[in-house]
């Protein structure tokens, strides 16, 4: 059954949107639990009663639009979240929420019944900038966490987490409050992909596989200082030299013909970082992501060896610093996808999801999948990014139809 | 005629200026115009006027302690400088300021009359670690460059040089300030050897015969900032991947069986240096030297090349940010030094410098000449640097007696 998605009503509301909290650039600077994450969140709850959905929000201040179906049972449970990094754009988590809406609003448009009830939800705190750790309200929802935990987490300004979250439920008196309830029927997230894969395919779907594992390290490098002038290279115990045939040889072992390893040296900080000194510690970071647990695992067991093997005359540490397990999407959900990209003849790849997102922790507790759509360049993060309007209402329309049939 | 030359204070001086800026290890970090600097000026300056000794400053805050001569004529100059390397020792550079102004104080306590006057000087800024390139103070002295040329200069703060010689000279109210003026009548510079040679061969005088060239350069690699979670290999502009690349092949291109080549790689800023984002700049430094000039010149033509061969996504700019040729010291100056040990009956050598100091600009427009003394396994720009009390007050004594031959 064709649901009939408005692609201007969901561009509109996004443009409606983008306007709080916006920065130069065409940005968004949405913090979490902020006064323009409040606005948004009221804004959503406007959008919600004028179409007579109902309005919860639980303990976490987790916001939930129900449609019902003919059942009262476990929700199938679609969203993503609205708070952005503090040079966000105008799509990062709004996509998925908006396209939640839209496709509430188009069953109700064409008035569909489900046999279930549908919700779109907006987690609370998935980017972490504000408040440490991200995905808040996605982890106390699925049970690894309860709210408390996060109670006396500050903010820059000394604000607690306890006192915004407080601040953010009583300014939604028209919510009904309910508790964290059993798990949902399924979870289906809609977002904008951050990475250029589906751009450079010409794919404007991406039925997504999994969210990869990810490790981080820090490997410290212990030469000795001496000047570079005067003495010989047989002398020297050069950490930078030696770092840098480290990171030269990391990066050879983990180039993998198929580009699907996440190999990244972001941070390097030499000491004294003099030009005529011989490095005495180098400090470098590894960022290292691969869809298939086994295979990271594989790959991390190499780090601390590859680079003992160049550290020739300088001592090293190795410190593993986070360790996040590769998840894989439900296979009947990611079945639905593709059934209905492939319906509305939408060229669509698989892929997995290089960042983390809410799904994450959903997959814990029930069936899920995810949607990508393409972004310009795969630029994310940033006040730049953007996804076109007939991207956008494609995601939805696969989004909308993988709903309707986890519902029916 | 011996000169009562005082090892005891000498010592001392060396111990009292070591609390300026002092660090863990026994080592000092007195960036070039830092406030740990100006405190060093002040101290030399009390110690000047204490005995009696003129006080002046250059516009590029060299400081000179003036004992007159019978004649009003150029003076008899020595000196060396008070700034050190971020992760610094006791004795580099500071060792020539203190055994110039110990000659001076044995003159005095002598009573020793010179025709001409002898002079220590205070040069500003030859490490060069805060402000790039060093030598500054040398380099306007000697004419190769005005001070304008380094106005805006930034150190890592983004303070511009400019804005540290104003404060410095402003700092030093009771120095008459005076133009660079024309040269010496000669010029000697004692130092610490920062090499292994002294030590190994037993001797405790060095009569250095020239010094090596050595060229910087600074290169900056332009590439784009990525999500490290979402951006595939292929589609990344990385600074950091291709500086790595850059630096290895370079280690590689320079590695000479004979070991005389001096290559090195001490700095390396990255933006914005976070372990899951991909490398937007990579700011690197080299330093590269050779005793002969025509070989450093075809070293130093290779750079760019091999440079420009591993920008393989990203954009690249090259600075030559420092040249000097090798240099040979004036053998009559040589002839002088050796004279001296002798008379003392020390064991001395003739040996080139790794290094390069203030002497290198001064020899293009005054007869120079340098002298040695031995440090701790040859160790310098590092708190563990270390000389004799006995071969510092030696080397003292043989400066003392150089000066005194010069200006008589």
């Amino acid at each position: 059954m064709e649901i009939p998605v408005n692609a201007e009503r969901l561009w509109q509301r996004h443009l409606e949107m983008a306007r709080i909290g916006a920065i130069a650039g065409g940005g968004v600077n949405r913090a979490s639990l902020s006064p323009a994450d409040r606005a948004s969140r009221a804004l959503m709850v406007r959008w919600a009663e004028a179409r007579g959905f109902g309005v919860f929000v639980d303990p976490i201040a987790n916001l939930f639009v129900r449609r019902s179906g003919r059942e009262q049972s476990p929700a199938v449970l679609t969203g993503s979240h609205m708070d952005t990094q503090p040079l966000g754009g105008r799509f990062d988590g709004m996509f998925g929420v908006l396209a939640g809406l839209e496709a509430l609003e188009a069953l109700e448009d064409a008035g569909i019944e489900t046999l279930l009830p549908v919700e779109v939800v907006v987690w609370t705190n998935e980017e972490g900038c504000r408040f440490n750790p991200g995905c808040m309200g996605s982890m106390c929802f699925t049970g690894q966490h309860v709210p408390a935990d996060f109670h006396d987490v500050e903010d820059s300004d000394g604000v607690t987490f306890g006192a915004a979250l407080n601040e953010a439920l009583a300014a939604l008196p028209q919510a009904r409050r309910r508790s964290f309830g059993p798990p949902p029927t399924a979870y289906v997230e809609a977002h904008i992909e951050q990475g250029p894969i589906l751009e450079n395919l010409g794919k404007t779907i991406g039925v997504v596989s999994g969210i990869q594992g990810v490790c981080w390290y820090e490997i410290m490098v212990h030469g000795q200082s001496a000047h570079a002038g005067t003495t010989p290279r047989s002398a020297r115990q050069d950490a930078l030299c030696e770092a840098v045939a480290m990171i030269a040889a990391l990066q050879a072992e983990f180039h993998d013909p198929t580009d699907t390893v996440r190999f990244t040296v972001g941070k390097v900080v030499v000491t004294p970082n003099s030009p005529n000194c011989v490095a005495e510690r180098v400090l470098f970071t590894v960022d290292l992501r691969h869809p298939e647990t086994a295979i990271l695992r594989r790959l991390c067991d190499q780090v601390e060896a590859i680079c003992r093997g160049h550290a020739r005359h300088c001592r090293l540490e190795i410190r593993e610093t986070l360790t996040v397990n590769a998840c894989t999407f439900d296979p009947r959900i990611m079945t639905l996808i593709s059934q209905q990209a492939a319906a509305l003849r939408l060229p669509m790849t698989v892929l997995p999801s290089g960042a983390f997102h809410d799904a994450l922790f959903l997959q814990r507790i029930a069936p899920t999948g995810m949607v990508f759509v393409p972004c310009a360049g795969g630029i994310s993060h940033h006040p730049s990014e953007s996804a076109s309007p007939a991207d956008l209402a494609a995601g939805c329309r696969v989004l909308a139809g993988t709903l309707l049939a986890l519902a029916s």
